[in-house]
């Protein structure tokens, strides 16, 4: 049997730097724990725009089709502010997030014990945190028609359309509520159902899809009050459902929530391939830096803690991946820090490569 | 020459409570500084539905037409939860924001210094905070068409469209320029400009505006990261202007950030009428608190607070709004603490009119 398959595409800014440490950490795998993989690398966004003139490249999509898992850096960064709309680096990423039919996102917000002071909330509120956000991706205002800047009258028009089905409400949810079932079965979803049709049928979809799932239990949310919720008490959430614009948005309210961006990981996954594993693309949450690109410096630990979300949710190795969070706790609260993890109280200070030497000698 | 003229809707659950404190700032006002008011009430959300099967009357919808200023407690409650969506409590809030065309909607989110320990934030992340939202209220996805929820092969599709003309998003930024020019002359303007069209004309408009304004620094912002940073460092900012649906969102998320919800006014205001005053609806951010309804405890703060808003931005009484604003803070400092204000260091507890009574006397 040939070896599971992973794409890497490091991308833009310090996507490169931060995918070099996760390199690393596969090569571990295959030499310590006989985990073998097929590592292909390929271009996405400014650095795809700057070869071929697209963010992301046919082939590349091509092969992203046919992998077992995508592992993605960053893309974007000044150099391409002013490219128009349709090459932009992000459109690599939406198309690969569209076509692989990547429709939960999985976010997880986690507040390392070490790391508790770094938010900028009280400690006693965000000590212990862990929640997970499961943003719909692949719908919604994101992708609808009509969407343009049209003439009207004597003047422009900008339009997007929120747009989405039951069947897609209903695939997310059940994500959601699998995902409930594993953790403390609570299941909270969040719209604008006292403003928006489309949050009137997201509610009752949802209402729907709980029947099968007697164990959770779901409660609903307007967007605005989960906003204000997640600032003043955020422990009450164990898993939120939302859609795709207000899962950008709640999502990283939230991930800032833990104070250390540089740490948080994401899953985007579609339905399962005859192989049984789900299409699949990880990556960190936070961006491509470009102001600290080049230097070394950069926090590698949210894309390995990407890469071990790989190994749970693509590789069904569960166990390895504890095994690899564990090494980055351990880390932390051995005081390795990287710039980004740099404050008063001290710590050893890190390059992106010394933390990822810090994690495998932890492993 | 007449009085000018208030419109007061109380609303439901504990809007009648709060508004009763009003009318007494009201006729303290009449009595005691010769500002006097010819008031008068009306209906809006639940108690209008309960009363004419509708939760705005076409009556009072040309009072509030007619009238200098209105006055709105709150709306909604679970009694009305399972009403149809077109004669929910909300429609008749958002009737009265679209048919007086209020385009721009003011949210202070302020921290008061007696009350910065209230905060899940750290005491100084929030110490001192003074940022205003200016949030478009009449367009984007809360008006747009086509919306509803309609039938699409075998299935059901919710459908809601985000839609900004150039007029639309001139006309906010202007009041968000304006306000910025009498406050600390930053303006950022937050939209997803990387995904969605109408954003990309958002950040293009509000630009060439920023021609008139050359003394205001403006950035631009997307509103995942605008999120972010409100929870990271709010104090960067002084006025936002974003849309409808983000706008909802973020000042929400930006009001909590202070701690003390029942402190925070709001201002939704439109064109000038003929006798120079712009259209203008002032309510409280904090909504109608079914659970304590009718216990006489609320926090009649924000709604004296939006009383203060109406005495600057429509009748043109701006130290007559600070010396309110000061009998605010000062009994703030004074220790008066409604139950929503009170935590383990104590205060003198208040009822809803111990709360009237202390910022009267202070006047
Ligand atoms: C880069 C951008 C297109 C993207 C989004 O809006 O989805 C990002 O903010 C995210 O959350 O992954
Ligand atoms: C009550 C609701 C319709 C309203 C809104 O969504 O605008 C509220 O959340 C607000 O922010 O004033």
């Amino acid at each position: 049997m040939s070896n599971p398959s992973l794409l890497i595409l490091a991308g833009d800014g310090i996507g490169p730097e931060v995918m070099a440490q996760v390199r690393r950490i596969i090569d571990w795998m295959g030499d310590k724990r006989g985990l073998k993989f097929d590592v292909s690398e390929d271009l996405v966004g400014g650095s795809a725009y700057d070869k071929h003139g697209v963010p992301l490249h046919d082939d590349t999509m091509a092969k992203a089709q046919e992998v077992d898992a995508v592992l993605l850096g960053a893309v974007g960064g000044p150099k391409y502010d002013d490219l128009d709309f349709s090459v932009k680096p992000e459109r690599g990423l939406l198309r690969l997030r569209k076509e692989m039919d990547l429709y939960a996102n999985l976010r997880p917000a986690q507040c390392f014990d070490a790391l508790a002071d770094f938010s900028s909330l009280k400690t006693d509120i965000v000590s212990g945190l862990d929640i997970m956000i499961v943003r719909e991706l692949t719908g919604g205002v994101y992708f609808g028609e009509p969407r343009g800047i049209f003439e009207e009258g004597n003047e422009r028009v900008g339009i997007n359309t929120q747009r989405y089905t039951e069947s897609e409400i209903e695939r997310g949810a059940r994500s959601a509520f699998e995902l409930a079932m594993r953790r403390n079965k609570k299941l909270c979803s969040m719209e604008k159902a006292n403003v928006m049709e489309s949050g009137i049928l997201w509610r009752e979809v949802v209402t729907e899809v709980a029947k099968d799932y007697p164990e959770v239990e779901l409660s609903h949310m307007y967007a605005d009050n989960g906003a204000m919720q997640l600032v003043r008490a955020p422990k009450q959430f164990d898993v939120i459902y939302t859609d795709n614009l207000f899962g950008d948005i709640l999502s990283d309210c939230a991930a800032m929530l833990t104070g250390s961006l540089g740490m948080l990981p994401s899953a985007s996954l579609g339905a399962p391939m005859e192989n049984g594993r789900p299409k699949a693309l990880y990556e960190p949450v936070h961006g491509s830096a470009p102001d600290i690109a080049g230097k070394g410096i950069a926090n590698p630990s949210a894309c390995i803690l990407s890469f071990a979300m790989a190994l749970r949710y693509s590789f069904d190795q569960g166990a390895e991946a504890d095994r690899l969070e564990a090494a980055v706790e351990k880390v932390l609260a051995d005081g390795v820090r990287t710039a980004d993890l740099m404050q008063a109280e001290g710590g050893t200070p890190a390059s992106t490569s010394d933390m990822g030497d810090a994690i495998l000698a932890a492993l």
